[in-house]
């Protein structure tokens, strides 16, 4: 057996909680920030099998992939708001830091 | 040294902390959600002596096994609440999964 | 790689952070409470190529390490307050808790 822990961007998260539900994965989820990724992220403990790892980053890859997404900015709250054009940016979402840990014994009580 | 990561229902969190300290351990507590258990859990970090684990194992079971506990509803907030009549039915409660991982070096400052 | 799960007093967590950030680490931070320290806590996950950690644990050692400190009480809500005279008292402060774990296998997505 091996522990998951999985840091997430929080635009990810529930997509990502959905998906290893429906793959019948159970994971504990604790608020986090900062690090690995852009601030506001979730950590998840995935307790899992040797031979389901790879499964599991497929979902967690599939999921949280670092991609480039358009974003319109709000028009400025001050100033000259009539000449004000707002068009989409491109910005980089998503990410997760995945680390495979060795567990020694496992109990469920 | 080994580090324990128990989730264990919020149900019996305090109980688990306050044996805990009467046994001398000291644990670090998280606020988690979903997975191993029913939502609303804690997640305990532990650092623990190799000749200590069965000791805390033992205390963890002792305070969050899973029990069936009968539990009374509440009335509907609607509809025909005189003829409601609310009688017990038994859910189950507890539970907790842990972790034993190996350490590699512990510092203290 | 190795994961470094550290749990620091909420007095030094900010100033831990900057630090971090200025050598070029990476932090995860989640909000914890009790345990290895007084309550009001950090835990910073942390991963780091072998040959950093005592580097890391130097970081972690200047900014956490217990010390006394100077407290001035504040005057007591009710009693005879024109006899009271505040005067400092010594407290500890600070202190980290870190475990160095090893890692089988570490994802970026
Ligand atoms: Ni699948
Ligand atoms: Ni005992
Ligand atoms: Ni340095």
């Amino acid at each position: 057996m091996k522990l998951l822990i999985a840091v997430v961007q929080d635009k990810d998260s529930n997509r990502l909680s959905n998906s290893l539900i429906a793959e019948g994965f159970r994971a504990t989820k604790l608020a986090s920030t900062g690090g690995f990724l852009r601030s506001g992220n979730t950590t998840f403990l995935i307790g899992i099998e040797d031979n389901q790892i790879q499964h599991i980053l497929d979902v967690i890859r599939a999921n949280c992939k670092v991609r480039d997404q358009l974003v319109t900015p709000v028009s400025p709250v001050s100033g000259a708001a009539d000449s004000y054009i707002p068009f989409p940016v491109e910005v980089q979402v998503g990410g997760a830091a995945v680390f495979v840990l060795p567990v020694e014994r496992f109990e469920h009580f």
